[in-house]
């Protein structure tokens, strides 16, 4: 299995995801990480282990992403293949329709990805257990230290940020995009960073 | 031409021009860029392009890196092979050996790449043009907003800092690993970054 970390509010995470399932819809686990959470000022000097301003603590309108990864967890309820149909499709109406992150959008989303609505909308208000599975999904992802989406995790435990700016789907593109990533975290020279400078 | 902006202090950039100097050492221009003042606490809210705080204004005693870059620009005035030389030799020592940036393991360097060391010697003293050479090179640094070293540019203008952590000099593993950074550089994704999270 090969793991991704992504936020909705971000479009690299947005073409990580569609690159992923292009290649491997089912060998994918779904986590989040909040941009929101990692940037905040109050965690600033703190380890992404332990951070202070915690996404799932704060009430809903409060911030700009967590409505959506409650969402998520909803459709989770259905399955993995359920969430990842809703991942793309809400990702689709966030940065190609750009609409906002709201419950009538997570609703649509959950619509065009086929899911049992009325069971949606049951799973979104059991608003504790969605906020523990965030909680639980964040703590990995600061345990691991990511800072940023999307941040793809190897099944040999490799793992690195990659962010590209144009959408790939054709499958012998991803392919050879897929191969070039994983051939830079396993090249023998051991490669941390590879990053252009943004004039 | 390859240029590699590099930085004495930086252990990655090392290891960068060990590997383009197994290369393609006739097709490089070596550029400084200084990593004390691109992280300098002065500089931290201004453009790359416009810092406040000029590493070639400062006395030689107050900072780690000048002298290098003085006695760099010194090797260059006995042309671009015998820089290359004398910056592998200087690498080396610091990195390998562990030995201080300071005047004497300046002179021991430019020894071991045998440069003319009297001259050596000559155009070191003339500190003034040495400073405006490193002037030169820093602000075409800022104006590429290069942030950390080794950042290599390529002949089309592809620019990205490459961070690997093992020397590779087998003239075949260095070939693959350019050959890896480059098809990142020029993938049509248009790559920005790949970077490990560090735990």
């Amino acid at each position: 299995m090969i793991t991704i970390f992504f936020d909705y509010l971000c479009p690299f995470a947005w073409r990580g995801l569609e690159l992923a399932a292009t290649l491997f819809p089912n060998e994918l686990r779904l986590k989040h990480f909040s941009l929101e959470q990692g940037n905040h000022p109050d965690n600033a000097s703190r380890p992404r282990y332990d951070p202070s301003w915690k996404l799932w603590e704060q009430p809903l309108e409060a911030t700009r992403g967590l409505g959506a990864f409650l969402a998520s967890h909803a459709a989770a309820a259905q399955g993995p293949e359920a969430q990842l149909r809703f991942a793309l499709e809400l990702f689709r109406i966030r940065h190609r329709e750009r609409q906002e992150l709201i419950r009538p959008v997570f609703e649509e989303a959950a619509r065009r990805a086929r899911l049992d609505l009325s069971r949606f909308q049951r799973d979104l208000e059991d608003e504790a257990q969605r906020r523990a599975e965030l909680a639980s999904n964040l703590q990995e992802a600061g345990q691991l230290a990511v800072f940023g989406t999307p941040t793809f995790v190897l099944p040999e435990g490799d793992a690195a940020y990659f962010r590209f700016t144009q959408l790939i789907t054709d499958p012998q593109e991803a392919l050879e995009l897929w191969s070039l990533y994983t051939s830079v975290l396993r090249s023998k020279a051991r490669i941390e960073t590879i990053k252009r400078p943004r004039p």
